[in-house]
């Protein structure tokens, strides 16, 4: 299933349901409230009347409170910074000011000198969870979707920190929808540069598994519904210029897709 | 003015409002909407009907979308670190989920080897802001309130990035209220443990100024209503442990007392 949230174009009404073909059909029910209490989306009411995605705006497909990354989660990428594979994950947090969503533009500020793609998967949080082990860690977790973790490397450099380089406003592009019910520990995953594939791996490449990272960080942090973890992105980053368009591509999951401006 | 927020101990009800003597004056209209629209709390409708504070709760005085939080900004503090005097502010991210109220308790994981207290005083904001100048910044500014960046030093220097040291549940005390009306340029600040003074200096020791750090962070970053930004902590950091009760007590701004709980 594929799920999301959009706003009517004319009416401005937010809505939650999922995509399928050219449509979308709206969930009759809160997605978090029955996720909760259900530990899936199962049985959950979709009204029939579908609605043309023409008529739609495409937003963040949650509202996350947090984004907890993870650094260095591809042994390539590890090893293009030179940085030995770490033993246990890197977190770090990107602010929800940054996100944006599927077709909306991200914006490089003239005070930049170099903004890099980074395509990852995320992990969408269904269920607030606090201190969950690895092999229950599946029920808390929504789905999957796109991410791209913007990043600014002479400020992430300057400062050692993080914060700063990938906190700008618009550097999170995530979605455009999360895919329930899909096995994340083998799919394909590409960047595509103006259409030329720029990174290109599979998630089994990853160091820590998507389970294992929901367990590791719930035993710091508490993690809520909409929350999301982007897992790390594989070797071959490069930087972004105005007029580009940068797609995040990962199998059975989506497309995700911004255009690049110079402000 | 002293305003925060508080939940009624017997009916649960959360009330925006003014603290004076032992008395709360609920505010009759929403404080973030009151000053997006006026600049100012001044002539907002305060309820002439008091409530003991012996009948509520004290709750974080705002619900921050992010904390935005400053490191090395007083120069004696830096010296402590053995680190040089920055030339540009080093921001990281503290996650919501990791607030706590006053009175509440830090709980100390067992998995911790060393749990510092940090007293600072933070900038609240009160309205949208993206690239203001210093000169325009006050005009955002809710106002101050205390704030505790408690760290795990051994995960800080382990991961280099901040991130999971300082974001662990209950590892950010904020409150009890916030003062408005004060000048932030010269107030005395300090942490005391088990009554113990432990950190003491004064905001005119800060390398840079609140109205500086909020102009900086939002040329980067759209500040929201609610938003906190911890302004650094002086020199003097040391741990807390088991049955200690640490303060942050900041001169005009109020008294920020937790316990501290191993778990």
């Amino acid at each position: 299933m594929k799920i999301g949230r959009v706003s009517h174009l004319k009416s401005g009404e937010i809505l939650e349901g999922i995509f399928e073909d050219n449509s979308f059909y709206p969930f009759e029910e809160s997605l978090i409230s029955y996720f909760e209490k259900h530990h899936s989306l199962e049985g959950i009411k979709i009204s029939k009347k579908a609605i043309s995605i023409t008529e739609l705006k495409i937003l963040t497909p949650t509202v996350p409170s947090k984004i907890v990354a993870i650094g260095l989660n591809y042994r390539e990428h590890a090893k293009e910074f030179g940085k030995e594979v770490p033993d246990e994950p890197l977190i770090f947090f990107k602010p929800p000011s940054a996100l944006i969503a599927h077709g909306e533009e991200i914006l490089i500020p003239t005070f930049t000198k170099r903004v890099d793609y980074e395509g990852e998967l995320a992990i969408v949080i269904g269920k607030t969870c606090k201190n969950v082990s690895e092999e229950s860690a599946r029920e808390y977790v929504l789905g999957y979707s796109c991410f791209n973790d913007v990043t600014e490397r002479v400020i992430q450099k300057k400062d050692g920190q993080y914060s700063r380089a990938k906190g700008i406003d618009t550097f999170a592009p995530y979605g455009p929808y999360i895919a329930t019910n899909i096995d994340p520990s083998s799919l394909e995953i590409k960047t595509l540069l103006n259409g030329r594939t720029v990174q290109h791996s599979n998630t089994k490449d990853q160091i820590f598994s998507p389970f294992f990272l929901v367990s590791f960080i719930s035993k710091y942090i508490t993690l809520l519904p909409g929350d999301i973890i982007p897992t790390g992105t594989p070797s071959g980053v490069g930087p972004l210029k105005d007029g580009d368009t940068v797609e995040v591509v990962i199998e059975k999951v989506g497309v995700l897709r911004n255009k690049v401006r110079s402000i």
